[in-house]
């Protein structure tokens, strides 16, 4: 592994992105919502995406356009995304939506011709500091099963809400998948086994193969219940004008949903309500043996409050270096550890 | 068992209901809700509630009050059920939302201090037919540990999304706990034992005996995402301005969203996509040995076309007599079954 400083994961996250094809700001949206993921211990969405986003860009001919409002009224939007990566799109949702909640109370947001769009915690905590509850829904390719099937009819379907809270927002964010799109890409990669039942291969069967899961299908999370949670979403996403099977990791469907809880009750007691209730379940007494009840979002929040103090992040020799080449920061004893 | 033409059933519970204290119009509009469920074969929710209702109302010392607009905007309400029973709250909650759907694309309305909610599936098929889509949750009494813990720290907390769909909605509907309370219930009634993890007896050790679960907690459903859900569903409810641990059955708070599609996309467009995405799933090859994959709601839809090709519902003897009883509709030879 090699050790980074954050200002220097950041500059070189920021550099690769400039790179690729975006301004200044654009890449530094990217580049906060990248190392979002690594300060709290997600290194899979951090600068090992980064890459990915590069890659994604490199093989696509097409420049991407821009992002424009194809629908709008007072209280809602739908955004083509013009195959631009999500965290910009999503970013962009997510403002629109502020505005429109800001002035209205309540607002929805839809894009569709995106990918990437990253962890929707990191837009629903933005969202709380403003003061807003919210809900962001993500539709994506058919590669999940539904409960009883074998085929990909969802995509990995994340769905998310988040409250604004004293003193930190609670936030819930979930994948409807029985395992991680990552997971699977990695260890396919690695040769390891799947756990059972996450997967059906091209026949039908259930593998623990990764690379016969990816030609297969994944397993839904929660059984019937969950399945439908999955279905869900994949509708949620389709209202933005989203295919119902995209091909690829383009036209992901981004739905989001901003209420201002002034609206409907007193905000500032609201607030406080939602703190106290965190912290009457994180003081649940816990099942024998057990530790600890937890909240949503505690982990990360500890996660990300230690990766500050610390300073610094560690990330594989590999990953760090290949960013640094495309941040064309390449000095002589190229991918070289540095820490 | 005592079997009842749809018609008479709903003249009894109309009656029922009348000489509870409702005006005709909210007589028939319980009477509708407990029918459905009694169509669809969820008969917990039908004559009997009828009883349960009348009960309630009954041992209630203070008269409810009027159904009062507490707070509202053009695109939120909320409401103050004056404890009248939730079917009437939630009708009220879903036509203010379905008014200012339909005038600006999108409502939030939030209700509290009612009870007896019902099926949220029914208040989205209507919405669903107004062409809406939409989300309801309702947060109640803390009977259900947080994943992890052996305290009630949630409602049973059901979450419903409605779609409107060609050629009938797509309705997903579920409770977030490990068992629902009728259930639990009416194993106590009967002296049967619950599943394992589903309930935890008052000094928090795992118990099968619904009697011990109801002095204790229930289990949540769905490990520890489930778990954040059912806190998602309670957050939503306090929204309203319900106890985050209402006493009773009193003070459940109800949030319905709901989202005029064409603000977003081709609302007949998406309709048929709806639509064809739901055959989709359907279509979709099952597990080996297992059966056709289902589609949420799609069960209930058969078993209420098949109620009505039939015209009768059976009821046990006893909740039929008793609700004959509260009707005022007691011939000689009162209790004997007729059917």
């Amino acid at each position: 592994m090699t050790t980074l400083t954050l200002s220097d994961a950041r500059t070189v996250v920021t550099a690769a992105m400039t790179r690729a094809g975006h301004t200044t700001t654009e890449a530094e949206i990217i580049a906060d919502h990248l190392l979002d993921c690594e300060l709290r211990g997600l290194s899979f969405g951090g600068l090992a995406r980064a890459l990915s986003v590069v890659e994604r860009i490199r093989a696509t001919p097409a420049p991407p356009g821009p992002i424009r409002i194809v629908a709008e009224t007072a209280v809602s939007a739908t955004l083509d995304g013009g195959d631009q990566v999500g965290y910009l799109v999503g970013m962009r949702a997510l403002e629109l939506a502020v505005d429109k909640a800001r002035a209205h109370g309540l607002a929805v947001v839809g894009a569709r011709n995106t990918w990437y769009t990253g962890m929707f915690s990191y837009y629903l905590e933005k969202a709380a500091e403003s003061g807003f509850a919210g809900m962001i829904a993500g539709s994506g390719p058919a590669v999940v099963a539904p409960h009883g099937g074998t085929e990909g009819r969802f995509g990995t379907n994340p769905i998310a809400f988040g409250f604004p809270s004293t003193p930190t927002p609670v936030i819930w964010d979930i994948g409807t998948a029985a395992v991680m799109y990552g997971e699977v890409m990695l260890k396919a990669r690695l040769g390891a086994d799947l756990a059972p039942g996450q997967a059906y291969d091209a026949t039908g069967a259930p593998t623990l193969d990764p690379v016969a899961a990816l030609n297969g299908a994944f397993g839904v999370w929660g059984g019937h219940k969950g399945s439908g949670l999955a279905m869900v979403v994949q509708l949620l996403g389709m209202m933005t004008g989203a295919a119902a099977d995209p091909s690829g990791i383009s036209d992901v469907g981004l739905f989001v949903v901003l209420v201002d809880p002034a609206v409907l009750t007193d905000a500032a007691d609201y607030r406080r309500r939602v703190g106290a209730f965190a912290d009457s379940i994180r003081a649940t007494r816990p099942v024998e043996g057990g530790g600890a009840v937890r909240v949503p979002f505690d982990r990360s929040v500890a996660r990300r409050d230690e990766t500050l103090r610390r300073g610094t992040i560690d990330v594989p020799e590999a990953v760090a270096a290949a960013v640094r080449r495309e941040a064309g920061l390449v000095e002589s004893g190229e991918g070289t550890a540095r820490g």
